[in-house]
């Protein structure tokens, strides 16, 4: 089975939050919240608790992880084997690599996704923390080397640079500045209640906004200098609202594809049936008391 | 003689502000000043009166346009057919168009520029009007067709759109919604203190920021709903700081041109000969005193 990934830019209304409970199970959906990028993970926490119980899924719990130990810890483990679907909120995406990276809750993470057991979803940090390469920071106003920094992200999504609120902040400049330097990772700069459902080598646009695609392997020619502007000659960039496809390895946007017939609240592809708890290994039921939930 | 224009994306600095004196003729350059679009003309005008003469320029003198009479006035025709350097300020564009659209002036304008006789500036507002189709407003967050308002220019450019305080105000939205509404028209986005000097069908990018050039005529689809966000896909995107050039109608960048062993402060071409006063028509030599300066 796919990696199944729900990528938001942040900002996410009913009709993100809602497609995020259908996909993860519904009624039946086990939705794990984690609030790691938050400074105040009770807010966030209480929020996404919040929306997703009240769009209809079955069970929502948060895990506060807050340290490495709580992410090397048993309980964190049990309560991720147990999830349908399992959200990283926003705040500072350094938080969670700081966090997570590397700690058994990472590698759990990366085998509940690589075998389709979990849908994952993440909005704002939760969704820049998905890329191979992650954008950390960089609001310089021209595209220059200066503009972007990055690191490292969890690579849940690989080839990609992801960066949110991608219109609302105006943030052409440091995804352009991003792909140039590293012009084998795709930028995708997602808007504020807009987001990407992947299955497998494609992902599909959801939302009110679009998708902008920007990619800089199509270039002519690139020079980053070390200080000033960056030259960029020859990109290529898409902007897909809602309903509209693209596929990764052939970075070809498929908005060709006929998508006008479908209704757009409807889930593109069948609702997952729900995992059997534990289906990766043991797996203890889980409890409202276990610790590290909320 | 080609067209000269040196179109200029606001907040200009010491470099942008020699070059169009010397490119004007220096010492013997007689520029006017043209703050039409400003609220408050005295403080634009006063600005560049005594940016361009402590740079350099032999005379220096601001024409009052504040109305349509003005603008048909004699008075304007005298002070125009004598000048090698034409300057108009930021503030807004619609004034530019309102006040000079159709008049005398504007026709002289266009002669003078046509036939080379003048450098026409401007920067911010003065650089909007230039092109054919110039964008008036719009700063939605998306790419719709709501974010962008557009009106015609007075088309000193054909074939463009610019938008001006690119990067800084991060307007890449609206200048994509605007070309994927009109795709045969391409999108120039001018960061701040940065500038475009025509030559001809090819430009050169001067200054300390980047020109964004969106070409939405190689875009393999375009869908611009009534309401929600356009989608575009396979639209072209070049980020060209000082140096590079590049070819207007053949939509090409020059950014493989040998440029790194120019001198960045000297002129691209030689110094322009200052054409001598009255060369279009009847000139009277101008005098400190002519109705329209200041």
């Amino acid at each position: 089975m796919d990696a199944r990934l729900l990528i938001m830019g942040g900002a996410a209304g009913p009709e993100l939050l809602v497609r995020f409970v259908e996909l993860a199970g519904g009624a039946a959906a086990r939705i794990v919240v984690i609030a790691t990028a938050s400074e105040q993970p009770e807010t966030a926490e209480a929020h996404y608790v919040d929306a997703f119980t009240s769009r209809g899924a079955g069970r929502v719990r948060a895990l506060r992880l807050a340290t490495r130990a709580d992410a090397n810890a048993p309980a964190a483990a049990t309560a991720l084997r147990d999830a349908t679907g399992i959200f990283f909120t926003g705040g500072d995406q350094e938080r969670i690599t700081s966090v997570l990276g590397g700690t058994a809750t990472d590698s759990l993470l990366q085998e509940l996704v690589a075998s389709g057991a979990v849908l994952l979803g993440g909005t704002s940090a939760g969704a820049a923390m998905m890329s191979a390469t992650m954008i950390v920071g960089g609001d310089g106003p021209g595209v220059s080397a200066a503009s972007v920094r990055t690191g490292p992200g969890l690579e849940f999504l690989p080839g990609v640079l992801i960066d949110q609120h991608f219109a609302q902040r105006g943030r052409l400049n440091r995804l352009l500045s991003a792909v140039a330097r590293y012009p084998h990772e795709l930028g995708l700069g997602i808007d504020e209640d807009t987001a990407i459902l992947t299955d497998g080598d494609r992902f599909e646009v959801l939302g009110s906004g679009a998708v902008t695609v920007v990619d800089a392997g199509a270039a002519s020619d690139i020079r980053v200098p070390g200080t000033g502007p960056i030259a960029l000659a020859g990109a290529l960039i898409h902007v897909l609202p809602a309903g509209h496809t693209f596929h990764l390895t052939g970075r070809k946007p498929g908005i060709g594809d006929s998508h006008e017939d479908r209704e757009p609240a409807s889930p593109a592809r069948p609702q997952r049936v729900p995992v059997p708890a534990g289906g990766g290994g043991p797996a203890p039921a889980g409890g409202a008391d276990r610790p590290g939930d909320v």
